[in-house]
């Protein structure tokens, strides 16, 4: 299948155009930044949550169903009998048009077919906790046309797991009630809940379901229910079992006429005190209220408006433009759109994350902040502090945090000892952006001692410390329960299935160490002594530059394999990721960190560990995790060897890593190397992989299956993957190397040598650069020259101090 | 719909019969009864399991899905396009004709179509861990038919919870094999399992898919799967996402001519030495063994006459003739076969328990031997050794234990105050019917003194010694978490959604008394004290009996409202169930317990509380659990207040404790009220209400809407509730009155006075007693002679060791 097939980009429009509802798998779009979210397919699949996908789940979805993409905000039409939906399916009639247009914080639906042109338009309203949907319906004949539209919802009785496995009791729960043209759902609101949803359009309606069975039937589907076939809905009131919500509405249009319909589906938390207007009867003013703020069509036109003009403000700070057009769209629209995604969501709730195993990682969301600080800043702030706050005072910190409470998750606990450093990226890079230096002496208590008034910058020197409190017999960082790679589990020897590979610890000892944690500690070592000095604390910096030199010789002697980096040694001192192994001889992530904190810059090793990279790991879609891969489960090793050979960490490309490969390259000034890299892990430059590709072709994915793989090049686990922050985070301050530094912007690129330059637009602590990089002698590193405003300047640093405001800047690269 | 639009009994063959592929909701059976069990419905829905529903299912299935009842074993028909299902679903083609027959451990589904019949037979044979289908297919036409036929099942990855929700481990670690005519389940057999499954046919095939994409399509449905629609396998091998497995077979048949295909989808577990026979290539010696024992017609319908002759003999134990129809077809079929179910598998997979939230319950476990014991008296004599084995030394016991590892959850604890007791009565129950009082003596250990050799006896004092050491302000029981209704959270105080009702624990101090678990201390302390006589400890025996006396001094003292017995005081020592509440003035547990107990018997109380039970409980379907209803919540109540009125705990018939009514008015002797109570609740009574009950008309359910209900009379929870057990006992031992006791069957029927008299055979200890009950005077209640072989004996005791053998009894009520 060629791509046109399935869809295009729409740059101007910052849209993706997706042309058949029957994508390889469902292409979703995310709605919704602020606390309510919905994530929505091309075919308005999907569901919709506040806060927390688990807990606060507003309407129900069935992940790997058959069909795929089960359950969504459906409408559904019928004309004399003739049923389509407006959004594709679930109805599977031939649609004379169909297009789906995902944009940003907004998706709209075209369906034509007997003449009758409907175009829904979705999204979330900034600060709002609702999901509005406008249909709009033209009669493109000649004729007047009357027919049925049938609105449809299902609830999700809130707590998305219960729902999904406590039928025993949830089959008696479900209550609503429907006043006016609305429906509302009050499961368990009667009891310890304080909030309701609803679904309300904004004109009278002709009758409703609110329940499952009575609007679909038993045994009929979604494709065909039973009230939309029969044009009559029966106006359930749903008692337990599955409720849903469905207006129907009667509409003639007369040739050329159009008619809009607003549907909102809202969620309310009402207090205690204010909980029922009459004995049973729930308080609706907060619902009403929240519908009369979009019930026109001038009013919902406002609000989409502003939302519009959030992404383009957003979307100002960075802009780029070089000769790729793959690599500009990607770094102007898609990356930064993905980027809020990841760092709103963590890995909690997408269509391969079901939203009910996991909260807010340590060592994501840290690292989901490079992607995303330069856009909104304050909140980068605030979830260092909430990450900050569930570190302990030993710089151990929970794996994970639960969004709704912002406690850490006891239930996984801690011991992933990568975890504590990523702090130290954050926070520096959140400081490099804003110059908020203050932001070191915030105070944010440790979780265990939370009388304590310790700073930010403690919780930095306590992951510090916390890499030298727990060194091996090598002097090399103990790995703990795993550290970035979760599947390489040396201390746990797990051989029971159904017990965690993580958490199920049967070592003689936890002695196993990682090199991937000691190039972290170097890298941001160096950072940490950087926030030492910054505050004048020449002494902690001198000691802290000493643990890293000694972490620095402790990788020369106990970290080289001979033609690149080790990656562990195991419970019983033996290597991992050497010549010496069978399977698994090297790995990419000891090589990327070890890299890009500069160990063997100096001496060729580095060098030499990335030429064994693309020697050893380097596939059509990107470089595989490590090779050869495992043929057999190994005890010692962990779920790492548990997969089949080319998927995930057993020689998948985990993209998250790659960028890591890609910065080394600049750092080595290899900018062919580094951008060929680039463009094989990501997406957008390869639109004619979609239909093998699977997952949407605007996004990254967690997963490419390796060489190893039965097809390789098939994505998995779109959208929630590190690889968005930190492919972003390479592109511009690696590849185009413009690097907001703590005095101000550092310009470094490192680029294909082919390029005769680029431009980059950079927002920058209120002042805003317009960069001209000019490449006329076709190098891929270097700067002769930095003019600024027509003045050169020396060195490639242009101090924030002296450049504040709008400026010109002129790059000479040779 | 009137009855027959569903289905109607065939009492000849013990099958129900089901005339429409569109019950209510799915009709199930259960197959298997050995470790591998199976649910499937009347259109083949379900899934399969080896002992642990959670840990090791077999195949996918979709919890309240739409459409309803989605997966299961699938046979598709494509004669020259037109497709149907040999099970009437889910393709949802006409079918000439349709029909579902639920027998004992087995299913038979005929579909015709185009002159083609289909006949398959599905069931688990004795002793397999596999299911095995015969599908017959035969030509009723005139001319020959060619068709294709293609098999559907759907692997579950093993892990059920893990399986619905890890999908960004699991979309990549299914592996299969193909062999022969065989599909080989291997997913994570490559690591820590030991055990794959598989799915044969025993002729050759014309293709297989194996991966689900291939076969159904994205987006199509399991009622027009794509290959199907194609009339052709892919052949495709499944890499990770879904693997199913489907046989393609190509068929042609004369007029008249049949064919026979066998399908078996197994389980094997392998050594761990012996798991691969080439690398990467599973040992599948031991499958081909698996399928070879059921390959041939011949070899299949012996596996399935000894399934028969296995349940001939069963029902054979205890048979009745009375003259209800309705009453003897529930006795002698289907509560006897609903028991063995419950024995089973507690409460752990129904088509409403989804199989991975709970385990054996010690309270139900024990509670569902005595519907089962006559059956098979082994397994009970393996059950209560397990369940004793949870228990502590002090007589706390888990309220759960794992059937994979039958050690104790410790994720829910224990502290449910009346678990301990109900081992008295599976114990007292096993002997009674055995009378292997050297059981007694059986060696258990405590689970928190593995080392000590405690006897099962030492279990029963411990239960009795927790109840006397958790009394609490007014002598009464302590009720801890809850007794035997779960809902009646009195000290837990939860407020915030999500947490446990049960386990959230807030209360001042955890001072709630129970008039239930009073009222089940003096009756099987009684039961106990006749234990320790049975020993010889006549000591143990009067230290007991007068604690069961002080306990009945006090349920005489604090217990009584004044009409009725009390139902508990609160943490704050309030009354529930007192003519003081607003709500909640009066509950069915307390009734049914001190009645039973012998409370009040002699006093007029226990008829009054009976007689307040028929006043303000009573409803059309049975006995609601209290009332009035709790209109709100209240948190000092807990999750019973959680429920619309009408509903679960908070106003519905909860089945399971209406016997203890019915046993209550056999010991006032009233007979008619007695049967009149046990009709309603029934379901085999009631085919007229097979529409509004929804659930199955053969078996119980564990909730009838109440009267309060905006729907009363519908039905949820079939198969796997305590009514099963306690119904059967109810209807033998207390109706009809023929009680095993430790010395020989005890005879006191109480039945309807306008009944003649009764028929009942009964196996017992080895011995067979042909039982007449005459009732020439019309009474309910009373004996005046006793005949065993013509002899007239005194008393109503036919003591065992007088009369083994054959033995014709005669009995005249009057």
């Amino acid at each position: 299948m060629s791509a046109s097939n399935f869809g295009h980009f729409d740059d101007a429009n910052k849209e993706f155009v997706i042309t058949t509802p029957y994508t390889p798998l469902p292409w979703i779009n995310y709605l919704g930044n602020n606390g309510f979210y919905a994530l929505i397919s091309n075919t308005a699949g999907g569901y919709s949550f506040y806060r927390d996908p688990k807990f606060r789940r507003l309407t129900r979805y069935r992940y790997n169903n058959v069909p795929m993409d089960s359950g969504g905000r459906y409408f559904y039409f019928n004309l004399d009998g003739d049923i389509w939906s407006a959004t594709g399916r679930p109805v599977d009639a031939k649609l004379d048009h169909y297009e789906c247009r995902h944009g940003m914080g907004y998706s709209r639906f075209i369906a034509e077919k007997n003449q009758l042109r409907s175009e829904l338009t979705s999204f979330v309203p900034l600060n709002t906790t609702a999901e509005v949907h406008r249909l709009q319906i033209t009669n493109q004949g000649d004729s007047d046309k009357s027919f049925s539209l049938f609105s449809f919802i299902e609830w999700c009785l809130w707590n998305a797991e219960d729902d999904g496995t406590n039928f025993q009791r949830n089959l008696s729960t479900g209550e609503v009630e429907v006043e006016s043209n609305t429906i509302f759902h009050k499961t368990e609101y009667r009891e310890r809940r304080n909030h309701y949803a609803f679904y309300s359009v904004n004109r009278e309606m002709q009758g409703f379901d609110t329940d499952r069975q009575h609007f679909i039937g038993t045994y009929n589907s979604f494709a065909n229910p039973q009230a939309v076939q029969q044009g009559k809905s029966t106006n359930s009131v749903a008692h337990g079992w599955s409720p849903i919500a469905s207006h129907q509405l009667d509409i003639t249009l007369a040739p050329g006429e159009s008619q809009s319909l607003i549907f909102v589906l809202g969620y309310v938390e009402v207090e205690e005190s204010q909980k029922w207007q009459a004995q049973g009867i729930i308080n609706k003013q907060p619902a009403w209220q929240l519908q009369n703020q979009f019930n026109t069509d001038a009013k919902f036109e406002q609000a989409l408006s502003e939302l519009n003009q959030y992404w383009a403000n957003l979307l100002e700070r960075i802009k780029v433009d070089t000769p790729s057009e793959s690599f500009n769209r990607s770094v102007n629209i898609w990356n930064q759109y993905q980027n809020m995604v990841t760092f709103n969501l963590s890995r909690s709730a997408s269509f391969y994350e079901s939203g009910i195993g996991r909260g807010m990682g340590f060592r994501d969301s840290n690292q989901d902040t490079i992607g995303f600080t330069h856009m909104v800043p304050s909140a980068v702030r605030e979830r260092i502090i909430d990450l900050a706050a569930t570190q302990q005072s030993d710089g151990s910190a929970y794996h994970q945090y639960q969004p709704l409470t912002k406690k850490g998750n006891a239930a996984i606990g801690g011991n992933f000892n990568d975890d504590p450093m990523w702090l130290v990226l954050s926070t520096a890079n959140y400081i490099k952006e804003t110059g908020d230096a203050n932001f070191l002496q915030q105070v944010v208590p440790f979780e265990d001692t939370p009388e304590v008034p310790n700073t930010l910058f403690d919780h930095l020197s306590a992951s510090f410390n916390h890499v030298l409190n727990n060194l091996g017999p090598h002097g090399l960082p103990l790995i703990g329960r795993a550290d970035w790679n979760d599947c390489l589990n040396l201390n746990c020897f797990s051989t029971e299935p159904n017990e965690s590979y993580q958490t199920t610890q049967r070592g003689p000892s936890d002695v196993a160490e990682s090199l991937m944690i000691a190039g972290q500690f170097v890298l941001y070592g160096k950072e940490y002594i950087e926030l030492c000095k910054l505050q004048g604390k020449t002494e902690l910096a001198a000691s802290a530059q000493q643990a890293v030199d000694t972490m620095i010789a402790t990788v020369d002697k106990h970290g080289w394999d001979g033609e690149w980096f080790l990656r562990a040694y195991d419970s019983r001192g033996l290597p991992i990721g050497s010549h010496k192994n069978d399977d698994g001889k090297i790995f990419i992530e000891s090589q990327g960190f070890c890299v890009m904190a500069g160990i063997g810059l100096d001496d060729g090793r580095a060098q030499q560990a990335l030429d064994s990279v693309n020697q050893h790991l380097l596939a059509e879609h990107g470089v595989v995790l490590q090779q050869p891969a495992f043929a057999d489960y190994n005890k010692f090793y962990g779920e790492i060897t548990s997969y089949p050979p080319g998927y995930k960490e057993n020689a998948g490309i985990f993209t998250h890593n790659n960028p890591w490969i890609v910065v080394g390259e600049t750092l080595l000034g290899r900018g062919d190397q580094s951008f060929d890299y680039f463009s094989r892990f990501t997406p957008l430059f390869r639109p004619q992989d979609m239909a093998k590709h699977k997952t949407e072709p605007y996004v990254y994915s967690q997963m490419i299956a390796g060489k190893d793989a039965a097809i390789p090049g098939e994505a998995k686990n779109s959208w929630l993957t590190g690889a968005a922050a930190w492919s972003f985070y390479t592109a511009t301050q690696y590849i185009l190397g413009i690097a907001p530094d703590y005095q101000g912007l550092r310009i470094n690129p490192c680029i294909p040598a082919d390029w005769s330059g680029f431009n980059f637009t950079r927002q920058y602590r209120g002042a805003t650069y317009h960069i001209e990089v000019q490449n006329p002698h076709k190098v891929s590193k270097g700067i002769k020259q930095l003019i600024v405003d027509g003045n050169p300047i020396e060195g490639n640093l242009i101090p924030f101090d002296d450049y504040q405001g709008q400026h010109k800047v002129v790059v000479v690269m040779g």
